[in-house]
C-alpha cells in the first residue's frame, strides 16, 4: 500500500515532550485515501535529522506524500509553511550542542524552495472544521527549516522522488507545555491530530491549490 | 444536596458561541465533594445579568460556592480573577445595546472586592494537571467584571449569603472561534471543562490559600 | 509656588536605567499652570518606597498634585492607571531582596482606590498630540501598585492631604532598553517627557473627567 | 559623488503617513562615507512600485548601495530582512485596488534572494547605539516583499548593477500612528532616522558580515 511519510521531532531545548512527534506517532498506520501513514522520529540535530529522513525515504517504496512536523512555541495555530530558506542559523544549540550560524543547508542549493502542498486549500479545510490554521511565511532558521529545505531539495533533485509532494507544518505547543510556561498559547493533542488528518486528506485530494489570499503585510 | 452555582454567558459581540456557557452547561448536574453543579446562563447585558443571577441565588437553598465564568478573547489560559472593580466602562455595546461609561456597578459600594476563592491553590492544581492557568489581576470593565463585582457584593452584604465563597474565572476562546479569528489563542472545550472540574474541587477543599507568588510586575 | 510631586523609581530587575526616574528628573523644576514639578526618586523596595514618598510629602507645602511613575516593560503606550489594589504580591524580589506574597499594602485598608486623575481626558489629550496612550485597569501587584495604593491611601486619609489629586502612570521601556531585550516595545525619552507635560497640564486644568469609553472587555 | 538609493513608500491601508518615506525623505542628500543619499518615494502598488524604482536606477550613475524601506505595523524594532520570496500574495488591496494572489514577482525567477547587506553587523551596530533591532526572516508577501525581490533580481541580473549591494529594512509604526491604533508598538522618527544613518554607514564599511547568531526557532 502507498505510504505517507510523516516526520516529527524529539523534544528539544530542555523540554520532555514535542507535539510534532506525538502527532506523527498517533497517526502511524492511519490509512487515508488508499495510503498509510509511516511516522518517523527525527533527532533535533542539524545534519543527523536529514540522515534519519534519508534512511526513511530509502527503505520501502516511493512515498506519495512527505510532510515534516515541528513545534513552533508561541504560535496559536496549525501553520503550513510556504517556503524553506537555504540557511542554518541557530539561536540556541541543537540537541548535539551544535549551533551553526549563516551556513547553507545545501551548498550551492537554491536560495529557497516553495512547499508543494496546497497550503491555501489546507488552511481553508482546517478552518471549516473549526481548527485554527494560517499559512506561515517563515519556518525560521533552526532544525525545522533545515529539515524542510533538505526535504524539498531531495524531492526536487533525487531521481526516485521527483513529483512527490512535500512540505512542512508547524504546530503549537501542547496545553501541558503551556502549563509550565505561563502565557504560552497551546492546542490540545487531539485537535492537532485531527488537524493533521484533515491536512493529509486535503494534500492527497486537492491537485490545484485555491487562489485565495493568505498573505501577510510583513 | 448542596449546590454550586456556576454561571456562563450567552454569546456576544456578534459571535455564535461562548465557551463560558458551554463549560457551565457541560458541568450542569456534575457532583463533586457532596455538592451538585447548577448551571445558569446569563444575558450579556449590564443589569439584566445580575437580575438573572439574583433569581438563581433566590430559588433553592443557599449555595456552597458561586462562580462566574466569562470569555477573555486573547488569553491563553484559564485565569481565576483576583479582584472586581466597582466600575462599568463598556468598550463595545452589550447585547441590549447599552454602553455605560465610568458608572459604579453598585452606587456607594466599595472600590473593589477580592475573590474569596483560593486562586493560588487553584492555579497550582491546574498546572499540576497539565492545564494552563494563571492568576489575573484585572477582569476588565465590561459585563464580566460587572457580574463579578455584583456577585461579591451580594455575598458580602446579603444576610443569607454571608460566608459563601465566590469568584470569577475567565476562559480562553474555543478553537472553533480561533478558526474564524486568525491569531486568536484558544483552549479546547474538554480541557476547559476539565479545568473547571479541578477548580471546583480545589475551591471546595482548600480552606486557606497557598502563600505562593502569582503576582504581576505591572 | 505650589508644587507637583512627581515620583520615579530607581532601576530594578538587574537593569541600569528606569525611564520613570529619567522622565521625573527631566521635569524637575518645570513650571506649568503656576505650579512647579518636584521630582522624587523612590527605591524599588516595598515599604521603603512609601517612606521616601512620605518624607517628600512632609517637607514643604501641600502639593497640588501627586503622581507616581513606573516602568511597565512590554507596554507600548503611556498608561494612566485606573485603580490600585490593596495587595503586595511580588513575582520577583525587590531591590532589597524582599518578595511579599498576598499581603495588604495597608492592613485594614479598603480593597482598592481609584485614581483621582481625569484619566480619560488625559488619554484623549495625549492621543491628540500624537502620543500613544490608553487607560490601564491593572497596575500589577509589585512596588508600582504598592506606591500607587499607598499614595491614594494617604491622600484619602491624611488630614493635610485631603482633596489633593493623585494617581499613577506606567510608561514603556526606553529604546536603549529594548536594544538589549529583542522584541520589547519602547517609547523614546523625549516622547515620554512630552507625554508627561501634556498629562500634568491636563490633570491641573480638567476638573471633571470626560465620559468617554476607555474600558476593556477583560 | 556616488549615490545611495533609499526608497520609502507612500501611505497605504487608509493611513496618512508612512514612516518609511519620512525616514528616506529626512536622509535625502545626507552624505556618508563619500556617498550621498537619494530618496525615492514609491507608490504602494504592485508593478508600479518597481517601475518607479527602475526609473530611479536608470537615471544617474550606478549606485553604491540600494535599500528599500517599508512599514511593518506591529513590529517593535528596525528589522533588516534576510530574504525576499518570489511571490505576491496580498492580504489587502494595494493603493490601486489590486490584490494579486500567489503570483510570482518575476516569472521564472528563483524562489528567493538573500539580502546582500551585512544584516548581522547592522543589528549589532544598531543595538550598540541603543537602537532596537533584529534580523527578520520574512518580509511578508505584500508590496514590500515585491519591491525587495524585484530589487534583488535587478541587482543580480542587470549588467550595470551587478555587484551593487542591496536589501530591505522594515521599520515600526510612528508614535503618531500608534496614538490612533491602541496597542500598536512604535519608534519615534528621530530614532528611525538615526538607525538608518548607522545602518547605511555599516552597510558601506563592513564587507564581510559577522558570524553571529541571529536566527529564529520558527
Amino acid at each position: 500500500m502507498p505510504r505517507i511519510l510523516l516526520s516529527g521531532f524529539e523534544p528539544f531545548d530542555r523540554d520532555t515532550v514535542n507535539p510534532s512527534w506525538e502527532v506523527a506517532r498517533a497517526l502511524d498506520g492511519w490509512q487515508v485515501d488508499g495510503a498509510t501513514v509511516q511516522a518517523v522520529r527525527l533527532p533535533c540535530v542539524f545534519g543527523e535529522a536529514l540522515e534519519r529522513l534519508d534512511a526513511a525515504l530509502a527503505v520501502g517504496e516511493r512515498p506519495v506524500l512527505v510532510i515534516g512536523l515541528g513545534l513552533a512555541g508561541g504560535r496559536t495555530e496549525v501553520t503550513p509553511e510556504r517556503a524553506a530558506l537555504n540557511v542554518d542559523d541557530a539561536r540556541i544549540p541543537d540537541n548535539a550542542g551544535r549551533q551553526p550560524v549563516d551556513r547553507p543547508v545545501v551548498a550551492q542549493g537554491p536560495a529557497a524552495y516553495f512547499s508543494t502542498l496546497p497550503v491555501k486549500a489546507i488552511v481553508q479545510a482546517l478552518r471549516r472544521e473549526g481548527l485554527p490554521a494560517s499559512v506561515s511565511n517563515s519556518a525560521g532558521t533552526f532544525v525545522c527549516n533545515h529539515v524542510f529545505y533538505g526535504l524539498m531539495h531531495r524531492l526536487a533533485t533525487q531521481a526516485g522522488l521527483q513529483g512527490v509532494r512535500g512540505g512542512f507544518v508547524h504546530v503549537p505547543a501542547l496545553p501541558e507545555q503551556a502549563a509550565r510556561m505561563p502565557g504560552m498559547p497551546s492546542l490540545g493533542l487531539e485537535m492537532q491530530v485531527q488537524a493533521l488528518r484533515v491536512l493529509l486528506q486535503t494534500a492527497l485530494t486537492v491537485q490545484t491549490d485555491l487562489r485565495e489570499q493568505g498573505g501577510s503585510l510583513r
